[in-house]
């Protein structure tokens, strides 16, 4: 391993552990093609659906791998997580699988359908304000009156490595890739996949796509160090991260080729393609990668392009909500 | 062969031989699994997405087979075909990979998008007024006029068989299945599933749905002959046959055990459930296999069960009218 790769918080062989631990519990999760998507991008496109994974977006792989490798003492006393969204019930069901008991703490105006959801794996649930409270200062409160271990949507190692395995199955299913889009939050999705394609495939670009209210992360490719925005809206509310994690951080600087950003609009007409074509259901998040495919905004002629689809959470109702607007 | 098998329009043989000229141009459509879905139905469930064929439904099959099969003097005066939905793309499909002219003859009120795709795959469409004209008539006119090889939607032996490679498939993918649900429109898929499991796997139950408001196939199960019923109104419009087809009919009454039908609210909850929990996009005559098992029409506790999405053809507008009505 190169020196620069060495100095980064995770490396290939973390990822292989989180495979290990996921083989048999983590769904294998289906490389799906379009001649229309081909067509239409110029391109051959591979499109990693982690929609089907369980739970309905790849933040399973992450949080099983984490709560799966804390020690008898930590699972005993139980892991708790803030989300309003796939992580809460992601650290739910890996708890569940784990025997451990989770506490989530999520927005009071969080929708129903994900609260019930996330109670239903066996989670508790406290609300917070989310205009009022400070949810990282409230979450690591908690952690610590109650012993809890706290496990981060990104900036965890076995968090990152546990995303990983996206990459991983991703490298074995399709044939080499020239390009690979990925939807950016925080980081903890790219940062395991850029760690896999640098060790296994390193002519592979791998890009990053935020959306444009979110930029956090493409601000900081820019100026070389994190920074910090003032978040947007967007439809996108899976990838409101005001600035890239502190472990995700480095990884992303070291092996992402590019951070890109796409607009409501953009990840609108990629939902639309996914439901319409491709007759997948794909959130607003989870469309992002492919929306910047659509777009142009990675010009992708000719190349062979692997692209993200992270997560298919988005009821009838609130489908139509962003289609409607 | 039994005597009874050997009597009825295809064998197993032309399944095969379809599956022969399907390999490598129709897609292995894969076969998925919920845990939600599991626990929902108290069954073991596997779903055939043929939403994920070429044209969106597993109409490609047949009128390839179909297409393919026709002797060259057929193929170079072309093919017509009457349809306002996914058999119109699939005739479209097939005759351009066959390098046959296709004409089809579409409702003038069919859906924009369904007549641009049709269009879009090279064949020319011709307009018909669904409420005045005789469509059947029109289209057996219009081959006779112009020579051209009538590719009917399901009363055609080739037809029949490809449909019948879904069940092929199927039966290689899972393991051995106590019922399989079928949607029942002239009969088409049923048929040929029903000779695959009637020849490789006769334990297997196989039982169609039909949408209640176009039950003649269920009513001629009861009574034992074809019943012509009058169409009622359905958002299942794949499925508005008025009377089983003439070839289909003799291998449903004979291999199919039971025909059930549905109400418009059970395909509605079917595709909820689909869109919700499988990130599935699943139009409403592709639902109604999974409707039966939803709702409890087909008990099937605690056994193994195969359902067939038949079709994904529905844009974001008739998704979000069929939801909100």
């Amino acid at each position: 391993m190169s020196r620069r790769l060495a100095s980064l918080p995770i490396d290939l062989d973390d990822v292989h552990r989180a495979a290990e631990r996921l083989d048999g519990v983590a769904r294998r999760t289906p490389v799906l093609t379009s001649r229309t998507l081909d067509e239409r991008a110029g391109t051959t496109v591979a499109l990693k659906a982690e929609t089907f994974q369980r739970g309905g977006a790849f933040k399973f792989r992450g949080a099983y791998n984490a709560i799966s490798s804390l020690p008898a003492a930590s699972r005993a006393r139980g892991v708790c997580a803030v989300s309003s969204g796939n992580h809460a019930q992601a650290v739910a069901i890996a708890a569940g699988l784990c025997d451990v008991r989770a506490t989530i703490l999520m927005p009071a105006d969080a929708p129903a359908l994900k609260r019930v959801a996330t109670e239903g794996y066996g989670a508790s649930v406290i609300e917070f304000d989310r205009y009022a409270d400070d949810r990282d200062a409230l979450v690591i409160e908690l952690a610590r009156e109650r012993g809890l271990e706290l496990v981060h949507p990104y900036d965890n190692r076995f968090v990152m490595a546990g995303q990983g395995t996206v990459a991983l199955e991703l490298v074995a299913q399709v044939d080499a890739l020239d390009v690979l889009l990925v939807p950016v939050g925080g980081g903890g999705l790219i940062s395991g996949c850029a760690t896999v394609f640098a060790a296994t495939s390193p002519g592979t670009r791998v890009i990053g796509v935020e959306p444009a209210a979110s930029d956090d992360t493409a601000r900081s490719m820019r100026s070389g160090r994190r920074e910090r925005v003032a978040v947007g809206a967007t439809i996108a509310d899976g990838q409101q991260a005001a600035i890239p994690g502190e472990l995700t951080w480095p990884v992303v600087h070291e092996l992402v080729a590019a951070v890109v950003t796409v607009d409501d609009d953009q990840v609108r007409e990629a939902m639309r393609f996914c439901f319409e074509r491709c007759k997948l259901v794909v959130e607003p998040s989870g469309a992002t990668a492919l929306a910047a495919l659509l777009c142009g905004v990675v010009p992708c002629d000719g190349q062979r392009v692997g692209v993200v689809l992270s997560g298919g959470n988005v009821g009838v109702a609130g489908f139509m909500g962003i289609m409607g607007g």
